[in-house]
């Protein structure tokens, strides 16, 4: 066998755990791979982790979350801790920015073995993004990064539930896009443990920050219960991001509940989905030939309706 | 019984073969509510379906969907087919305006009852939004509609999947937006039958048109394949309305084959994420009380990994 060939094992977990670059690089394409090497390795792992905190940042397109993220982890960096990255969008249609953005970042930090940025396909998962996410996240726990930052562009389902279930959850906007107001009630209020309004600079952000205060209002805070702070930050002029370090802090401190909480909500998703997809395989496996591809047949002429077709499925695997 | 409460049975079936807004409305609401009573609706109604053309329409925020969508419809209509629409984003907490957009265009075609429009929820279905979103348009095909129209912002992968499998694809974009060239590398070549190129009289639009014509030069089709065409339009104007359209109809008379084999992959995909949460149900209903708080309590500790928390419930289930 080459020397020079990374297998999984012992070689790669101590590796992984001193925080190897390219064993951490080799790990996460094995999680993404979904296969026997990869959830061995989450196996072995496992034990190891639940150190790092899970920062969710989420945002529009355009609200400059690379920026921010790439001055946070500057931040994070003067302190001593060490940053994992893990940004969810590149494959989207729309948002293929984050391939190029990653390289710029990579630059801007590649010589700090404090730092770990990798991107995420949000396709190819066979939906199971959340199962990915979470399994690359175990693995820059289990490499000892202190924080990991997990950042989406927040629109799909899956995205959104990745940032609800961090433990903590930043919801960017921005002055001037036309739909603060409605992005607000839309929802938004129950995702966001902090508010950043960035392009602070901005004409309207004082409205903007005024309209998410005016929303909180509507809302009742048991004594005690943490209060979604807005920060305004620039970005770009490294306006802010201490105050949000802060305030990150902060919940930090007084959010042990709602962590653990939480991490107990992440654990419950990804484990469903894990069920479900081990099932499908099941299925696969254990109907004879052809079996379902003659379900699909009567499903498409319409013979067969889809309820009563998975019932007929379910009855052959549990009899 | 009050006579003016909506029973599902005989009555509503007959009411939605009947086109009648009410029924239809009830309907769906039934299906969303994930029930058996919506189970049973779409047993009864399934082999009733298959006729409608389901037109999948994606393009980033701001692309001017809503108003291509609304002239697409007044084109439609104008012909003597029925049109349903199933908007696939208003919860998405960036581009909640589809509830604003909704009641705007229900009021533009609100005395036709030739027209129905859903907004569809992307939060809240248990990660079951193509199964949803499926349910609906087999209802609004079972109401006779000639044409359903589903409108997805695109960007997570389940909108993406629901567009995919479309009888058409169409996709949107604006000049302008920066990134154009980035997301055509990004994979979205494989998505569209039809481009389309919205606020053409904008600057840049051409040089938009030569990137995706680029682009296609780079794929291989072979002999009588379908070419992705590119249509300009502006649809405020309602410029480029009827050549869509035209497109849209060359498409579907070319594709027969592409459009069964979609079928296909559209039920294939919905019969799975059925099959899972049936699975994920069934899972709840046989184990004791409890054990899988026990399994989730001892993920939390770290005591258990995932993956061997799944063989566990696997074993447990299937003993």
């Amino acid at each position: 066998m080459p020397a020079n060939v990374d297998l999984p094992g012992r070689d790669l977990r101590s590796r992984i755990a001193s925080g190897d670059p390219r064993a951490i690089a080799r790990a996460i394409s094995l999680v993404e791979d979904e296969g026997a090497a990869g959830a061995d390795l989450i196996r072995e792992i496992y034990g190891k982790t639940g150190r790092a905190y899970l920062v969710g940042i989420t945002g529009p397109p355009g609200a400059g979350k690379s920026t921010l993220v790439d001055r946070l982890i500057a931040k994070i960096r003067s302190e001593g801790q060490s940053v994992g990255v893990i940004a969810v969008d590149p494959t989207s249609p729309f948002t293929g920015g984050a391939i190029l953005g990653d390289r710029v970042r990579m630059s801007a930090h590649a010589f700090d073995a404090g730092v770990f940025i990798r991107s995420m396909a949000t396709r190819g998962h066979l939906g199971g993004l959340a199962r990915a996410t979470s399994d690359v996240a175990l693995v820059l726990d289990a490499a000892g990064k202190d924080v990991i930052i997990i950042e989406t562009v927040g629109v799909g389902q899956d995205e959104v539930d990745i940032i609800r279930t961090a433990d903590v959850s930043v919801v960017m906007l921005v002055p001037g896009a036309g739909d603060e107001v409605q992005a607000l009630k839309a929802g938004i209020m129950e995702i966001a443990d902090i508010f950043v309004v960035n392009k602070a600079d901005r004409e309207g952000a004082d409205s903007l920050a005024q309209s998410i205060v005016a929303n909180l209002s509507l809302q009742t805070f048991a004594p005690g219960e943490w209060r979604p702070p807005i920060v305004k930050t620039q970005a770009t002029a490294d306006v802010g991001i201490s105050e949000l370090w802060t305030e990150i802090g902060k919940f930090r401190q007084q959010s042990s509940a709602t962590r653990a909480t939480r991490q107990r909500a992440r654990q419950e998703y990804r484990f469903r989905e894990l069920l479900s997809h081990q099932f499908l395989q099941r299925v696969e496996r254990s109907l004879p030939a052809g079996d379902l591809d003659r379900v699909f047949d009567r499903l498409a002429a319409r013979e067969l309706d889809p309820y009563s077709a998975a019932a007929e499925v379910m009855e052959k695997i549990f009899g």
